[in-house]
This record gives structure tokens, C-alpha cells and sequence, in this order.
């Protein structure tokens, strides 16, 4: 099962035969005061900054949110997506929970984007899947519904039965439905991570659809969390993850994938690794030498 | 299924429902030129250092191995077992292929250890099993015949059912029988890891028994091994493994087998995570104040 999203100048293929696909988590506001107050007063320029060092740290699609309190969220995703395509090459994840918005990003995105994310409750479904089906754009979902977040992986297996026949109904194909199987933090719960691994497997055997998630969630709340991401992610892709978003920044984050997609097949005879691995070499000669 | 390591002064317990289980790969002259001629002429001295950097890395057991042509390695071993234990208190596992060193090693061991290894060739384990039921140890066992090693999971389940047929025959207790389902480099087949995962899943799946394997195999011939090894231990370890010979003098590598028992819920709201994230910061702290 391949999602391909493309821009005008790339095509990336999220699947399970694919090296994973590292989406870059950084252009949102979230947690993020500073750039809150530079969107709310029209200033974008920190974008910049955030492309630029996701782009060199390995990413290969960008999120892109804009949920400002008392902005014009759709404006300013129209805006940031504008902004992000000019900069960069690279498929974007347009990333809101209005509908206005998504639909703002939808018309403005050239190219076939990613959507993040629809739940599994029906009436957001059928806000969304419609506006997903008319710009052949591939949708991120969650098997959570009006009951909450389901915790264990049966019952999440549930509401993504569900989503699946949701989606069928719309007339979307399923290669453009990525699951997204709900990461939380093991800080609040030893089986947190346990049950997330449990759903990426179940659905990679029932279904064999790609998968995505909010990489960071869970060491929220922890000390070290680079090293706990930086082990989570290996773990997740050996169960059958195909992509995440996370920190595209952090190079031992990054190299984690990396080294999971030579050991899972992913990366034959470590092509990417030997060429990765003579690029930090060089750069470290590089910086020697200065 | 727990198998229980003893030493006079410790008891370690290796278990799907336990922190991982490091068993310390250094003590093997295999490899080591120097050390061997050491080792020829008697002079142990090395060893002293080994354990000392890998009970400091944080091993939980000591593989211990004297394979060294032409020595007289049965007498070597039991000084080298000696030495460890007057060293350390952390569990020895007993490691060669010499039916006359594993006698003398379980004779000079005090307390409950793990022998390493048995293949499933129907002669070895004639053998080596009769003395693993006299001394009461644990005995790790290969899924290898006298056909070779089988590539795929399939074929390496089929001589683990005849393993586990054999140890019961001989009237050991199944918590004693660790399987090593094999972990071949990577670089010279893309699905060599893949299949080891697959194995590590079956055999929990089916039989519950613990595993263990020589982790630094899977990243032999390729470059920046390190990043290799601590991206594949939260892999197998989400697949069920439960222990393995590794690098325990590396802190990235015993980082991410701690950080993956945290995330798999071997180590409840992180108090071992915690506790070495502060002795971290605390060793930190002490070398800038110097």
C-alpha cells in the first residue's frame, strides 16, 4: 500500500517497502510562545528558519500548523503554505482541527498534501472526507470517537474498522488513508507505549495501511526525552509504522530511522547509511579543519 | 518464564516482565590479538579491566569465553571464572564450544549460571545438555542443525520445537532454556535482521522462552556500528527479546535497552530512567567542576 504525495518538484511514497518517512513536526505554535505572538502579528519569518533546519536535518515531508487563539487561522495557513512552498520542495502535512482551515490549506497546497488528521467520530468524518475526496489529498486518522481515547490496541482496532469503511464509503482509496495510532506518554502510563506498538501491528496485519504518528508524545514529561524518541522510533517501525511526525531536527533522532531502515530492509546493502555516514565524516573533517 | 541467574552475592532474573537483561560481551579474546598472546602466556590481568568497564557500563551478567587456539582452554577458564567472580558478584555465562571447558567452567562456577551455547544438532546436545541437568545451569540453544543456519523464521522454528522437545526429554525445566534465534550482519542480507525479529516474535508468541543473542552481529562490516546496535536492541526488544551478549561499555547502546524497558513497561514510571538520568547529570556536573 503506497500514499504518494507530491509538490510541484517531489514526490514522496509513504509504505511499508519505503524507508520511513520523517515528517517534520516544528512549524506549530504549539508550546511555542514566541512564534504565537510573531503569527498573531503577521510575522512568518521564523518558518523560514524552521524549513531550513528540517530540510537539513532529513525530513521529507513538513507539517504545517497555524492554531493561533484569536487568529484567522485559514488566512494564515493560506499564508504559511504560500510561504513554505517557496521555500521548499518538500510535500507539506497540512495540520489543523478546522475545517475551515483544512479547506483554506486544501485549495492553497499545490500539489496532492497529506491531511492531518480526522477522528473517527462521524460527524467530523463527514466534515472532512468529502473536502479530502474533492482535492485527492491523503488523510491522517485517529481511532478515537465521541467515547474518548480508546486505551487498549482491541478496542482502537474498533473505530479503525470504522474509519476504514468510512473512507471506502467516500469513494477514497484506501492508499490515501494513513492511521494514526494514538501515541501517549509512558510518564502517565507504563503501557502506553506497549499499547500503541500492539495497534501498529494489528492494523499493519489486518489491513496493511500506513501509518503515522505524534512521535514526541511519548517521553512528554520525562527527562532525556531525545533518547527515549530516539529508541521509540526503531521499536514502532519493526511493528510496522511507515512514518511519524517528529523531530526532524535532532540528528540522533534522525539517525535512529536511519539505522532501523537498513535493519528492516528498508535501505539495501546501506546505500543511504554508507553516503549518510561520509556526509558527517566530511562534515566533521569540514569543521576540523576550520 | 523466569530463568534465574545466581551468584553467591546476586540473583538475576531474566523474564518478559523484566528489565532487560545485558549480558557483558568483552571477555572473548575473539577478535582481540592482544589479549589472546596475554592469554597464552598466562597473564589474565586483562580481564580485570574488562569487568570493571562493564560492571561500570552497567552489565547485569558477565559472558565469559577463553577461546583461544592452541591453549589449554578448559584450565583457562576456570582461572578466568575465578578471577571474574573474585571480581564481581554479577552472574557468569559460561561461553564456548569445547565440551571439556564447559565441564571444568561449571565445575569452578559457584552458583546458578548460563551456558552459552548448544546448537540444535542432535550429538551436541547429547552432550552438553546432561551436564547443564547435572549442574542445575541455564543453557542457551541455537536453532542451527547440522544442515547449517536457516535463513528463514519458519525453518528456525521447526528446530526449536525440536530444542525445546530435547531439553524437556533431558528433564530441564523450560525457564532454564534460553533460545538464540540468530542475528547475522545486515550488510550481507538486507533480510538477515528481519528474519531475527520475525523468529524473536514467533517464539514468544508459541513457546514464552526467553532469548538472548550477540547483538554486535548484526552491524558487522558497516560503518558507525554503534548507532546500528542501539537502534536494533528496542526493535527486538518490542518483539520480545529479553536479553542479549552485547557492548555493555557503550553508554548509547545500554541508553537505549534502558529507555526501550521504559517504554515496554519494565520500568514503571521510569524510577530506573530517572535514577540514571540524575547520576548522568550529577558525573556531569562533577567533571565541569573539575
Amino acid at each position: 500500500m503506497h500514499t504518494v504525495l507530491t509538490s510541484p518538484g517531489k514526490t514522496v511514497t509513504i509504505g511499508h517497502d519505503q524507508p520511513f518517512c520523517i515528517i517534520g513536526e516544528r512549524i506549530n505554535p504549539t508550546g511555542r510562545k514566541k512564534f504565537q505572538e510573531q503569527l498573531r502579528a503577521g510575522d512568518l519569518s521564523a518558518i523560514e528558519k524552521d524549513v531550513a533546519a528540517q530540510v537539513a536535518g532529513g525530513a521529507d515531508v513538513l507539517d504545517v500548523n497555524m492554531g493561533v487563539p484569536l487568529t484567522d487561522e485559514p488566512e494564515l495557513l493560506r499564508k504559511a503554505i504560500t510561504l513554505v512552498q517557496s521555500l521548499t520542495d518538500l510535500p507539506v502535512c497540512i495540520d489543523s482541527s478546522v475545517i475551515e482551515a483544512l479547506q483554506a490549506g486544501l485549495e492553497t497546497y499545490q500539489g496532492k498534501a497529506l491531511v492531518n488528521s480526522v477522528t473517527g467520530e462521524d460527524d467530523r468524518m463527514e466534515l472532512v472526507l468529502p473536502l479530502i475526496k474533492k482535492h485527492g489529498a491523503a488523510i491522517i486518522a485517529l481511532p478515537n470517537d465521541e467515547t474518548g481515547i480508546p486505551q487498549t490496541a482491541a478496542e482502537r482496532m474498533i473505530i479503525v474498522e470504522k474509519i476504514v469503511r468510512t473512507v471506502e464509503k467516500h469513494g477514497i482509496p484506501l492508499e490515501d488513508l494513513v492511521i494514526d495510532p494514538l501515541a501517549m506518554t509512558v510518564g502517565a502510563d507504563p503501557d502506553a507505549v506497549k499499547n500503541t506498538l500492539e495497534t501498529i501491528y494489528l492494523i499493519r496485519e489486518k489491513y496493511g495501511l500506513n501509518m503515522t504518528l505524534g512521535a514526541s508524545n511519548i517521553s512528554f514529561g520525562l527527562p532525556h526525552r531525545h533518547a527515549l524518541n530516539a529508541a521509540f522510533l526503531p521499536a514502532a517501525m519493526a511493528m510496522g509504522l511507515t512514518s511519524a511526525v517528529m523531530d526532524s531536527r535532532t540528528p540522533a533522532i534522525v539517525e535512529s530511522v536511519r539505522a532501523a531502515d537498513l535493519l528492516l530492509g528498508l535501505d539495501p546493502w546501506g546505500t543511504n547509511w554508507i553516503m549518510r555516514y561520509r556526509a558527517m565524516e566530511a562534515a566533521k573533517a569540514a569543521a576540523e579543519g576550520n
